[in-house]
């Protein structure tokens, strides 16, 4: 029971509510500031997932942040590390509390203040940092800590054994459009990665229905360099990526057995996939361009249909008609996700495009909506961005 | 009196009322969607303004748009335009109103239905229409049109006699800080022009207390490229502008003009400016670096003194501290400007940076400013976007 | 015979003679001016392969440019198009020789002063302007429309008949690497598009050996939006194109069949491809990443070694060794194109990543790769510009 | 005497000599490679000023490097560090001998074998490895530790006393066209830095010939980041850096005492200049704009004509005619300087525009041409780049 915040339990989500009211596009109903305001605390606050989920928070009117931390820069004030946001910029009250917190070590924040945490740590340290926490905060954990299920395809991958398995099979994999109901109920969820939240929307609702095979998936990603962190690295300088591109982790991207073991869940046995992820010359922004064998009788327009119909009622997520095709340009700033469907040259083949912000569906925006569920508040608040183009 | 729409009349501005209730930051109360909603018309809605009012509607929960208009893509839905624009990613339901609509021309606009407008038309041609439309209809004009208040100065940099002389005279200069109470009656505001904008901020209240000379204002300005707008020309490929700068209209950019009248209104004498405008390799953001000559016996801290006090109530004007310098990334998609002011090495003299979004700060935020006041909302209605960082 | 013009005939090519002097990469002995120099015209010089073109001369001992048209621009001095063009930057006397030009129209270049012709003009009208040319010059075309042999496949996907059917049959396609000899002796060639450059130079030599099957060739290509040319577009604009991407032409770009047609004449039999391109933030450089299916028994290594074996004596094509993976960066402004071959995670599958500048390599470079094997002339003179990197 | 090299003398400068030869464009004579080749150390070759060093040796063929030096990562193969370099990629032998070399630590060069030295170590340390070089040995170093006449105005700006003020004495500042008999001569040449050579190349003529005053120099600069070095910060990083602007080092630039002390040299009086840079987001390129107080009765018109007298002979500084912009775009890639002159609304004054790459021109460019000077070289061999747009 959460009665300190007063945030109704996870069981009457209002989000689900609205969904089912019969809209092809649903609406959320404004909420408004109140008494019962989430507490929470912002673990690596630092990064760019950091300063996006402070971003979003500006439009959000239930959350009041107790406390930010970051190892690097505890003891200096929040718009140090992120200049652009200044106190005064905020207009609304509870996203304000940010700015006048001062970055800690996590070490020192006062627990007692706080009933919910965004962890947004770097992998391998993040595990023994939640596991020490009081087991009665809710947490969204951003990294890759908790995103494999099997602790031997986690050492394999990651070069070490897992130092929280308990916890790692507790963990909820935080696809909201796919979990909603285990994220309402969790205590800890673990965050999907950019490359592999922009992978399954497309595919894991035609697996499931049997519409692609689960071979010969071949999976051509871009991402935006945001997504390579804000640590000081000569290979992402700005001299180092302008105009230019090129591929990195060919079949060795850590993403890879996240995507499998998801898509295994629905595909009911093995599935490998193909996956060359590409560093862009921009900021935010992804695209999946995947190439998939359809079964057999299966059309292009089957695969377009059972995406239309499986998200017909979600808010964030969108399929176009025949012909038009998503540019990343469509979600930047947003927590949406346009998907697009085409006929392959190669006969019963198709290729799938997946765009997404990296840095909002593909991270801070996904885990505002998993802490909205755990928080029993309807899920697109705070997340009412329209895509900023230009 | 506007019974029609219910929205109070300008005397009762609540903005007005915040801004006395003496916090330093001013907050305003969430507005909610209420029956009596503005209806508005967009015209000329398919450039990168329109595109930008659109986005800001987006959270504003008083304006339903009734109109758009544009002459070359009429009869296209509008997202035909503006992909990155779909009905199902508006969350509020006046902004949504937007994507129910189709481009028109001008001319079939049924203005019984429209009592407000945005008008993001071409200079010239925008005098004649606003002159066509019902006296009665509130216009915020985001044109150069209503901006030079002396018709033979008009006449001289336009290369014409101006259409319409009498609206010239009547339309009230919305720089929004320094017009709060004319804006709030005016029929007609011109939307200031952007460099205008982020020059004036810091330089009306230093010559209006007379801290810095009317000679000798060396105005180094640089703007992104949105602010050439839309239009295909080969100057603003993506090629020709990348990976590099140049100066442009030197000495004869029509913004000059705008300026000095401006200016001349607080100096109260003739002021003629420098201005070398730059054209930057990025989409928004603009920065003027001004470099002035301080009246005698005035430093450096009673410039940045003076800012501080005039600016301190103000939701979009900030003053950095001593040292701290503004980037143009401090308030992308926001409708902030950042000032400050700095020692030169030349005795006498002192540094200004001033930073703004060109397409908010510097045209549609500010449109939208001026349009809440006008329409006796909180004059912040709709801009609670904060800076979009990375 | 070319008495004329004092080159030395096809059949002397004293490039093939260093090539065949076994050193493993090939120099060039430095070629002097002389006063037996070829005189060019560039028809279509004022877009950016005509820019590329010139650039490249500067460093080209032995041509001179006698005429350079422009449609749109004719009558203007040429520095008036590319005013990063001065003659005062050039060097060379030859190259310098451009910049003494004006533009001119098609009909009016004085044919008797030309014995070469580069023609960059638009497909479509290029068919005509070629037929119309004395039969006795020696063309390279940079469109498209000599490229396809079957004039249904051409009429098909260029939605027209082709209007020079005779000379369709008799151009050359030069692919540098793989048609020297053909081109040595060619009056008119069909100079290849940037991607099928960038996908033939590692697919033909293992579809040759059989190595790679014909089928499931699935091919991810991204490009530069130089290659989209210099026309006033909207969709090309800085603003529409910088900090994002798409894909676009999806199975329906031209370039389709131009491959398909290429691959087949090694693979002896029907091949079809999946081809989607997309579109780059940057100016130069384009990247296939190419998801190929290897033959039973064959693997990766073998497919690196042949590609290292095929290549081993080319001054153009580089085989990176294991591990290593092309960057665009790599080749950007140089006629190289650098490769990687790497394992992937399907069985039995190969990814194999091609990088070349899509203005050089990819478009002007190979035009004088292949203008210098017509005239006799060292196949690098003029091409010894190195990567520039930052 | 430098029998060893068998270079000539300086005393018989060839380009002096070509330069008398009242060409208005100077052309040099090619140089061929001979058996009489420098044998060049790069110290410091791992960052970008030593990528671009070598970028230009491709085309250079007197010069063998014998020796490159880096600390961090001496052991590696050149191409690890630069992999866009490669062995295959040159076509000239001198320049191509680089890539057989192994960076090193400096205390492992053999000096036997090298008789010239290009120093792009970081300045404070340079000063002191300078000193412990045999003094036979040719140096141009591109750090600031040789550039300030003055130990007391040094140890101010750079916060510690001078470590080889005998060296620092006899170091010749070696703004190519203003010092070319004394570059010729000399045994240590401090390379002006980016900013400053781009001020002095317009105002050094003007203020010799009392055209301008001293006073009231105002100079707004604007430079690519590869100019901040190739070090991991943070706040050079592409997230950081792309799609925005800012000042920094407002007066505080360690440029101001260096364009400070050269400006008196020739002004004849103390000379205090405005200095206030911007961070542009590109990689290379370089814009001052100047704003200058002419003197009595001085025209815009005799600020143009004096330039265009001044650098009638040069071969790589340029003045437009009246009505014409220079662009960074105009330059990138090449040893030119452009320059434009025009009336400023401040009755008195102009605006200078100046713009270089600050990598070429700015830095290695420049090197490389006084390198050529101190080996008896023609100025400009290896430096017949043309600027490469796009």
């Amino acid at each position: 029971m959460r009665t300190a915040t007063g945030v109704t339990g996870a069981s009457s989500c209002p989000f689900e509510a609205t969904r089912t009211a019969g809209r092809a596009t649903p609406r959320v109903t404004r909420v408004a500031a109140s008494s019962d305001q989430a507490q929470v605390a912002v673990l690596g606050a630092s990064g760019y997932t950091g300063a996006e989920i402070t971003r979003l928070l500006a439009l959000h009117p239930r959350i009041n942040v107790r406390a930010i931390t970051s190892e690097r820069s505890a003891g200096q004030p929040f718009r140090k590390t992120f200049p652009h946001l200044r106190e005064s910029f905020f207009k609304s009250d509870s996203a304000d509390s940010v700015m006048n917190l001062e970055l800690t070590k996590v070490e020192d924040v006062n627990w007692d203040q706080v009933d919910s945490v965004f962890c947004c740590l770097p992998h391998g340290t993040t595990q023994e940092i939640i596991a020490g926490l009081p087991r009665s905060k809710k947490v969204v954990d951003l990294s890759a800590d908790f995103r494999l299920k099997d602790v031997d395809v986690y050492a394999k991958w990651y070069g070490a054994a897992h130092k929280a398995p308990d916890l790692q099979r507790e963990a909820v994999y935080g696809l909201t459009e796919f979990k909603r109901k285990e994220v309402g109920s969790a205590s800890l969820v673990a965050n999907p990665g950019c490359y592999p939240t922009s992978i399954q929307l497309p595919l894991v609702p035609l697996l499931e229905k049997g519409l692609i095979t689960a071979e010969d998936l071949i999976i051509d990603a871009k991402s935006g360099v945001s997504g390579a962190g804000r640590g000081a690295k000569q290979s992402n300088l700005y001299v180092e990526i302008a105009e230019g591109m090129n591929s990195y982790g060919i079949t060795s991207h850590r993403h890879v057995p996240e995507v499998e073991q998801q898509l295994e869940e629905v595909a009911g046995g093995p599935v490998r996939v193909s996956f060359t992820p590409h560093l862009m010359p921009f900021s935010r922004g992804m695209q999946s361009t995947i190439y998939v064998k359809m079964a057999d009788g299966v059309s292009v327009e089957d695969l377009r249909a059972r995406l239309e119909e499986r998200f017909e009622d979600e808010a964030f997520v969108h399929v176009l008609p025949a012909g038009e095709i998503p540019h990343t340009r469509f979600v930047r700033g947003s927590n949406h996700c346009v998907l697009g469907v085409y006929e392959d040259r190669l006969e019963g083949r198709a290729i799938i495009v997946s765009v997404i912000d990296n840095l909002v569906k593909g991270a801070s925006g996904q885990a505002m909506q998993n802490m909205n569920l755990m928080l029993g508040l309807p899920e697109d608040t705070g997340l009412m961005q329209i895509p900023m183009f230009p």
